[in-house]
Formats: structure tokens, sequence, C-alpha cells
């Protein structure tokens, strides 16, 4: 269903319908761009910390606009043993409401236009017709705008145009008072004729104001006094003779007309709301951007931490899922070799998974997979439900007896919640929301500077005598290089030390530069929220963030979120310090996570891997694409695999009680593969 | 006439030919946004001077795209008296045209795209179907791209991957020898097989390179190497066995693919060039952003300095008239209250203005003028030359005998080429692309600092003392107060100098200030300089503006461009120093201006013109007319009005010979009113 402008209001129940009966929800977005980085190796480095990268794609993305949202909407029919769903393919757009809104200013980047024209994008339907929305700061401004307004006209505002220089508030400036006492005998001559209403002269803000004020004081009751616009967009007030009760009516209307302006106004945000509140999975593709720009649109300002990020993403959307991390994720990994949306997609089909039974409700159109509509955020978001389905399906085959439907609230799942894929990096696969991330050993890692006149191939010289080697480019002049063995680290620093043209430093030791330089940034920043500067702002930030927090009484279908074993969950992480060389294994939702090795045999077409990987800023299905061959390339950095004795481990987590109709007995069935 | 990518290439000698023969062309541009910046007075502040007002909008404007081009070209028919028409309407896109160009990024601001959407702009055909462009540099970038192939695929390029390591320029690294090896067998026997043709595998950028220079050495003669694309854009190369007849052709017919796709991916700036080169008068209405964002778009980066930029814009464009700094000058101020576009057009079809004689060319539609297509670019350039042709005509009336006609060469309309309307600014009229600027007396001006809670009646409070002032704000807590007798500004010094909320400043005292403080970072660029970073970005500007100049000889038709008097016209202007307090007279064109008083009755309303100009940076029309506004209040701030004794002075000027039909006695026959 398309969702413009035009039928948004009419549509907005539906909307709610469709979230509140669901299983679960999948989204996706599309941008007017990617990112407005100098180059893709700036963008998404593969050493990148999760700290970095956040910032990088807060300051290269979120001036972008995510100017269609689809959202597809999944109920599963017990009898028919089938999912039902509602498709929806919203169309936003920051029409300003009026005068004193804010102009939005977004960036277009011309290849991701371009991708999007060639696949049939209406860009009209966008710029004429989208959806407005505010978030919640421009919400709660309006709000009180309207607040400011109502009270004026009472004259009981505060009266904003006191000036240090006045004879006091409600004074009339000398300029001003002829035009105010004929406006008074206007009003005046009112009570003496058979009229009912006088219709003022257009005038300027200032002497309405002065109107508003005169008029109260002289008139407390019997007039209703309103400003209303000529056809030349012109403000002029009309002044009607009223009784108590008709002035009450209309006072009690304008109410009523001003909330429906300000609903109005929220426009596409209500459709957010209402998928916060529900609580309900929501499933996306590769979808940290998609999180990102949502809550940057729709809720507030990104936060410059990290952490106030991941507080802020639990209260808007308490449950992701990434499709993109769980295919890259064991069972899925191996039987999967191109993570893509649509490749995903094709070999779903393909055994040992089975198409998913899922019909469009009534009235609902249906999509036609064979004949693909990609990048049309709704259809993606159909087809990245299609996905979650078949891949949970596959986990109920792992249960003894197998089970052929496994539903979004099963325990099974659960160890893919709030992990969103990481693209790129090749030893940190997913930003974990719910809890410190990952932190692998970077030690077999050596930080080179050199020349701007360097390629790859000059780094492969460098280091020929050890072996195979993996390059991430940093920017024109360094380059993180990985070597296939940690103790041929103190070897290249040796060798180096009388080098001329280039440079090179342990991992360790250019985290330590970089932080002592963040150390000095952070100094000052203290000192600003001294002058009270940078505090407040993380303050509102956390304010807004704690108001949008669902009530957990209400989602009694997230059992996780409830029950005492959450602690246990977020807890269970042991995070490896990068000074404990002891151990490679961390600990995560009662499974054992080992890091393989992060370079394989291929890495001698690293210099290809490069090359191709600058084509992956421009449109969204290359870069799924590039950075699936990059993880490809990285030779199976990272796999949620135990090994033979760490599973055995994972057997012997005790049991827990779930209101899921699965044991946790039943549950770690689940074969050593996985 | 509608201009895509689609039927751009069959239009174009079309576009040429009614160039070639037009009178003169109007232009408009449609753009993505007008504003970025903060807010409008920060943006325009009435008191700013040329450079300033240049600098805010090439920092603020420039990001924005233009996106339709409109092109209206006149010739006039002597015959039949009236003017034949050709209208066409560019729709103009940055689609990247390979991997390797460069992916532009530009904003939009909503309340622009809001406009334009509710005048029924067609945003598809823009980001669908635009026409592409490249600016100088990137063309020579492309240039220079396949020139590199070219040498390389010949074996006779300048090896790019030569590594301070490697054993030599052509050394292939140890692991591609094996491959390589492969390929030169496959090619050794091709001269054994009936085949004429060999495909490799798809293979790496590097590998085609090494490919490319052991065949051309292996092979000197006898075969032909190709880089095709399969269907899924993998590139794979091609060798064929060949004569040495059959090698030239496939050579010759490769390049012209070359000039052919460098012809394209230029595209809409080959219109820009013809326009350019044409030499012709190119007649806009406030034309200021339209002259920027064409060369911005289609030349070169804006340069840093107001006359870097002058001179360039002389190059792209030797004739320039601006409709809405004619229609402000007099003897047209006095007849015209309202400037902006429409409203112009529509007074000039009254007394004593008449309608000019205007049809369209065959096989062009024709625009009712009544049914006005505002906003489209190519209905606003049409309109914008019936405006020029209505005044110009009118300006015949006041010749002896009176003349109906007066053509675009005419010596009458040379007052007003290459001066661009500036808005807002409340003395001086318009920037001077051919010559200095206007530099007014402010010696009646105060420069103010306040609290941030001041409002505009505060400084009215302040100043109530001083009769009428006006007031210009400059950001939240800093605003130009104008006096309206210079004598009132030491007592305004005196009594301000114990307060302690606000703190008073003379104009001259506030730019001595500035000037400081950019002497040091002009201090700071020429060290800069020294390092041979700037420098080198002017001179290649200064390159690129003169690869543009057309040459003088063609232009035939532009008397003053060649005549000796150019110099006497350009060294006509007399610059009032500051510090010249003895004189308010400035000597153009052979007219004498005189600045009237700045102030006027009407500025106790100077509040109201600050509200209604807030909303000014949204859209162009309320810009027009916002601006036309503030015009008005400075009440006639400035008019080409000499007084009578120096209109004697006017018609002393040595007669000169040209060779327009009017000799020059007769032009100094208009009367004094102009």
């Amino acid at each position: 269903m398309e969702v413009t402008r035009q039928n948004f209001k009419e549509s907005l129940s539906t909307v709610y319908n469709a979230i509140e009966e669901a299983d679960f929800l999948a989204i996706d977005g599309e941008f007017s761009g990617i990112s407005d980085g100098p180059n893709v190796s700036a963008l998404t480095n593969g050493l990148d910390t999760p700290e970095e990268r956040y910032t990088k794609l807060k300051k290269h993305s979120m001036d972008f606009l995510l100017f269609q949202f689809g959202l597809c909407t999944f109920k599963y029919d017990e009898v028919a043993s089938k999912y039902i769903i509602k498709t929806f393919n919203f169309y936003v757009f920051p029409k300003p409401f009026n005068r004193t809104s804010t102009d939005i200013k977004f960036i277009c980047q011309s290849s991701s236009i371009d991708f999007l024209a060639s696949q049939g994008f209406d860009f009209n339907k966008v710029f004429c017709h989208g959806i407005p929305y505010l978030n919640q700061e421009q919400e709660v401004q309006m709000r009180e705008q309207y607040e400011e307004r109502r009270s004026q006209s009472n004259g009981s505002g505060t009266n904003s145009y006191v000036s240090p220089n006045s004879k006091g508030p409600g004074s009339i400036p000398d300029e001003h008072r002829e035009y105010i006492k004929r406006v008074v005998e206007k009003v005046e001559s009112l009570f003496t004729t058979s009229e009912k209403t006088v219709d003022l002269e257009p005038c300027t803000g200032f002497q309405r104001k002065l109107i508003y004020q005169t008029l109260n004081w002289k008139f407390p009751k019997g007039i209703h006094v309103e400003t209303l616009e000529t056809d030349k967009k012109e403000r002029y007030m009309q002044i009607s003779k009223v009784d108590e009760e008709e002035r009450k009516r209309r006072e009690r209307e304008k109410l009523e007309r001003e909330q429906e302006e300000l609903n109005d106004a929220v426009g596409f945000s209500r459709v957010i709301h209402a998928i916060s509140k529900s609580g309900k999975l929501v499933v996306g593709h590769n979808m940290l951007l998609d999180v990102m720009h949502t809550i940057h649109q729709f809720y507030c300002a990104l936060p410059e931490d990290l952490n106030d990020f991941k507080e802020v993403t639990q209260c808007v959307f308490p449950r992701l899922l990434d499709t993109k991390l769980m295919a890259t994720t064991q069972p899925f990994k191996d039987l999967i070799n191109n993570t893509s949306l649509a490749e995903l997609q094709k070999q779903l089909k393909q055994s040992p998974f089975k198409t998913p039974n899922v019909v469009p409700a009534e009235g609902f159109p249906s999509y036609d997979t064979a004949q693909e509509q990609l990048h049309e955020a709704g259809y993606d978001a159909y087809i990245t439900g299609l996905c979650f389905i078949a891949m949970a399906n596959y986990l109920g085959s792992f249960l003894t007896p197998p089970k052929p439907h496994i539903p979004a609230r099963s325990k099974l799942i659960e160890p893919f919640f709030n992990k969103l894929f990481l693209m790129r990096i090749i030893d940190i696969p997913y930003l974990n929301i719910s809890g410190p991330d990952l932190q692998p050993r970077r030690d077999h890692v050596l930080y080179v500077t050199f020349p701007k006149e360097w390629r790859t191939s000059d780094l492969y010289q460098l280091f020929s005598a050890f072996g195979n080697i993996q390059v991430s480019w940093i920017d024109e002049t360094s380059a993180f290089v990985c070597l296939s063995q940690t103790d041929q680290v103190q070897i290249a620093m040796n060798t180096s030390r009388y080098a001329e043209s280039y440079r090179i430093q342990t991992y360790a030791e250019y985290i330590q530069g970089r932080q002592s330089v963040r150390q000095s940034q952070v100094i000052a920043t203290q000192s600003w929220s001294e002058e009270g500067w940078v505090k407040p702002q993380h303050t509102s930030m956390a304010g807004t963030a704690a108001s949008y927090r669902p009530s957990t009484g209400k989602r009694s279908s997230s059992p996780v979120q409830e029950e005492p074993a959450q602690s246990e969950h977020t807890d269970g992480w042991s995070v490896n310090p990068l000074s404990d060389k002891s151990s490679k294994k961390i600990k995560t939702d009662g499974c054992v996570q080992t890091y393989a090795g992060v370079v394989d045999s291929r890495t001698t077409e690293g210099w290809l891997k490069t090359q191709s990987a600058s084509d992956f800023p421009r449109i969204s299905p290359v870069q799924e694409e590039a950075a699936n061959e990059t993880n490809e390339a990285a030779g199976g950095a990272w796999e949620l695999q135990p090994s033979a004795n760490q599973s055995k481990k994972g057997r012997k987590v005790k049991k827990r009680k779930t209101d899921d109709s699965e044991t946790v007995s039943t549950l770690f069935e689940v074969p050593q593969v996985w």
C-alpha cells in the first residue's frame, strides 16, 4: 500500500491495527545518499572500532534524507499455518508546516539518486506528496508555540516583547497609539450596530499583539478575536460579538483545530512512535543506517557517544534483528555465500530452506518475488521478513522433534537480538545494542605510514618476507597491515627501525596515541560542560529517550525483557581487554564465540578487494555486495561457532524456565555446528 | 521546448542555431535551494559590502543544484517588426558518467523543493532524465584519463604502478607470472588456428595492465587488444588477430567513440560554452545567483576574491543585463512599484509601456502570459526577455525622433550592462562586474552590540532622541543603525559612553576592526601561498577563465568591447574612499549618480520589515518580493538620477563614433530625469 500525504490520515488506523496485531515487523529505508565522506576506506576501515564506525556514519550519513520508509507487518495465522502480511510504502518529506517551522536542508548524492531513478523510483511522490514529520524537539517547540499564542490571545501570556527600556508590560509605543485607538473605536462601534463581526485591515505581528493585549484588557467578555488570512496570505484580525457560551465553544473548537494541526505536523513520526510503543520485534537487513536515520529524523539528533546511542536505540526499538548478521552467522554462514538481500532471498528459496507460506491480507496488493521490485522500501521490507522467516524456521529443524514454524518470540532467535551487522569490519561482526561490544585482539596488526605515492602493491612488497598480509587503507598515507602471525610483529618493527620513507607502529601504540589525543579533547569538552554547554544537551537527549521507553508491563510477548535472566544475558558478556592475551574466546548469550584468525590464503588479492571496494559508497546494493565480498576476503574472520569442548560448556548452562513452548533443554539440543 | 537527456543530443544543433542567430538571450535558473545560512539577516544585511555579499552567497548558496536552466533566444525580424523567439527548458542533473567520475553531492532546501512542487515542477524529469555536465576541471581530468588509458594500451604509457620497491618498470610481480604466461600462450595459439579472436576470463585492473604491457611488447604488430564488459559488468579482454590496416581502423574508431563519450559527459556545459562564445547580450532578472551557479556548475569553482569572480564572469558572459536593476533605475523606477518578475511583466503591459511584438518560431510552443507558468525556467527566461524589450523600447521614446524599436546593441541600454542587482543593500544598487563597486558614504551609520534579548523596538527606544532611524540586523546581538543626520553620530557616541548593556561604534571603526582581522588572515594565506598551496589554485582559475575569453574579433556586434573607449569606460570610475567625506557623487558610464539619503519617513516600520524579511530565504518569489519591499522601505535609497548641474557635465562628454545607427549626440538627448 502506497502512503503519501494525500492518504496518510485515512490510512493511519489501518497502519496502527497492522502493527498491533503483528507477530513481527520488517522495515527498510531508502535514502537520498549514503556517504558524503571523502572515500570509502576513510568511511569504513576494516579495523574500525565500533565507536569509530558510529562516529563516521553519524558524521557522513545523517545529512541525507530517509525519504521512503517500508513497513511490512507479519501476523501468523496458526490455523492456516501461514503469515498474513500488510505492506506499506511511506513517502516522507519534511514539508515546512508553517512560517516558523524548521526549513530542513538535506544532501542528495547523485549516484544514489541516479541508482534509484534507474529502479523507477518516483521522486515526485516524495517531493510533491511526501508525508511531513517532526522529531521530538520540534514537536515540543510547536506545542509550546501554540500554548504561547493561546495564552497571548487570552491576555495571560508572558509578554515576550517587554524591553529593558519600555514603560512596563502592555505599554503601547507612541507611534502605534493612534492606530490602536482607532481599532478600539471600531470594536466599540460593533456594540452599537447590528453587525456581528468586524474585519480589521491586514497588519503586522507586532500590531496584532498590541491589539490582542488591548482588547483583552478593554473587553474581557463579549468578544472573540481571531487572526485569519486573506487569499494573498496577508494576516488580518476578525472581531466577533459573542455571548459567553459562544465564546467558550469557539475556544474549544480552536483548541481541537490546533491539536489536529499538531498531529498533522507530527505526521509520519506517529508511525514510528507506534512501532516503538508496540515493542514488537523489528527485522531489517543490514539495518544500522536504517536505525540511525529513523532515530535521527523522527526522534532526536543522534548522541555523540556510542553508548548513549545504544540507550536511545533500545528505547525506540526494544528488539531488533538484522537478517544480514543472521545470514553471516552459523548455521547459515556455511549455507549462504552471498548475503546481499536479493541474493539471500534467492538462496533461501532453495533446500535446505523452505519458502515461507505468506499471503497478503485482504485489500493489500501482493508482491511477486520473481518479478523483483528491489529498492522499493516496502518490497525490501517484505523480502527481509521472508528471509527472517525462512532462517528462523530452519533453526526449528534442529529441535527434537523438528518444528516447521519458529515464532518471532522463540528463544531460538534470541541470540540474534539487538546485534546490528557491521559492514567491512574484519574482526567485529556486529554492533551490540544491548551490551558492550566485542574487543578482538589486534596484536598482529601494524599501523603503517608512508608517502602518498604508495599503492597496495608497495605494502605487499614491503612485507613480502612475512607471508600473507591483509591491508586496510586508512587514508592516502596510512594503512593497517594484518600479519598472519603475531610473533612476526616484533621482527617487522625491528627491521623498520631505520627506514626513512615509512614508519611502523603496533596497533596498541596507535590506539594509545589516539587515546591521548582524545583525552585532551575530553578535557576541552569538560571545560565546556562547566559552562553549561555540552552537558544539558546530553541530559535532554536522555530525557527524550526515557520518555519513549515503552512500559515493560505491556510487552508480555517479550520474555527476555522481563525475566531476571535478562541481567544474566547482559552480564554474560566478558569483554577481553587488549592487554589480556590469554583468551580469544568471548561468551555471549550462553554460547561461546571463537574468533578465528584474520588472515586467509586469498589475501594476495587484497589489492583487488581494495579496488572493488571503492565502488561501495555509491549505492546500497553495491554496498552490500562489496561488503559481502570483503568479509569473504577476510576468510571467515569470525564465526558464532563453538569449538568442541566449548560447546560442552554451553550444554552445562543451567536450565531456565521460559514462557515459550520450548524448554531450555530443548533449546540446547541444537547441534555443535551452530 | 523541453530538453532532457533523452533528446539532448538531437536538440543540440537547434540550440546552437538559435543562439547563433539571436539578437539577445534571456536566461533563468531554478535551484534546489536558496540559502543554507542561519537566517536571512545574516545572509543579506542591508549594509553588506559587495565583497561581503559575494562571500556569503558563495558560502551559503553554491551547494544547491541548478537543476533547470531556461534559455529564450530573441531574434528581431526587421521586416515584420517583431521578435521571433525560441524557448528551451533544460533539465540538468550530474549523473555520474563512470566509476571514476565525481559523485556530486548537493543540498536540497525543503521550502524551495516544496515551493517548486506546488508549482507543478517535475522532479522525475530532473532526477531520471536530467542532462549531465562537467566543469572545466572535470573535462580536463576525463580527457587525461582517456589519454592515459590510450597510451597505456599502446604500451607507451607512464608506468603509474612503478613502486619504490619494484624491480623496474614493466616487471611482473611473482604471483602474477604464471597467469601472464598462460595468457601469452593463449594469444600465441591464436596464430595457429582459424579463430579470429580470443576472450580472456574477467580479471582485475592490475592484471589487465600487466596483460596490455606484455602483449604490446611480445606482439607489437598483428593483434588488437580491447577491454570489454560482460552483462554482469565484469571487465574482460578480447584479443583479435588483425592486419595493420584493420588495427589502425579499430584504433581510429575507438578514438572517435571516446570523443563522443567525452562530448556526452560534457553534456549541458556545451550549451553554456555556446552562449559564452556567442558574446551575445544575456538578460536575466535578479540574476546574480543565476550567474554564480552557472559559472560554479559549468565552468569552475568560484574564486575566493570578488575581483577574480568579476574577471571570470566577464569571460563567461561578456555582456550581462539585469532587468531587476533596470526596473529599479530611472526612468523606470518612478513608473514601476513592484519589480518582482511577475509583477514587472504585468506593469510593462500597461501605458506608457508597449507590449512587445513577439512570436514563437515555427515548431516552438507558445507561452500564454495570461496563464502564468512562473517558475518554470524557460517561461521565466521568456518573460524576462519581454520585460527587457518593453523597457528598452520605452527608452526609444526619449529619442528625437522617437523610435519604437531599440535593438539589443543600442547605446541606450549600455548604462545597464554588467551591473547585477544587489538584493537588500540599502545604498549599493548593484554589483559592477566590469569595474570597481560603488562605495557610498556610511558616516551616519552606527554599529551597535547589545544583549540577545533585545528586539528592534529596543533599538528604536534607545535612539528615540534622534528621530527616524533604520535598523539592519547583523546577528542576535548586533545591528547597524542608520541615523538620519551624520552630525547626530557624535552625540550618540557621547551619550553611550557609560552604557553597560550595549556598545556603539562608528561604521568606520567597525570596518577598521574587521580589516585588521582580515589582514591577519591574509598574512596566514600568504604564508600558505609560499608553500605553493593557495597561489596555484588562483593561477589555474585565471587560466581557465582566459581559455574561455571569446576572441574579440568575432563579436562585431559588440562595439563597447572593441573600441578603445572601453578603457575610458572602465577608468571612468572614480571610487570614493571612505575617508573622502567631500563627495557623495560617483561618476559612472558618462553619467553621474547621486546617492540620496538613506532614511525615509517610513522607517518606523523597520520592525515590520525585519519580520517579513524572515520569509525571504525560503523561496525565490518571496525573495524578490521581500527584497522589493525592503528597497521600498529604504525610501528610494539610491537613484541613477543626475541632479541638474551634474547632468550638464554628462552632456559635455566628448562625442565618440560607434557602429550603432544612433550617434552619441542623439544618445545624450535623453532628458534629465534619466
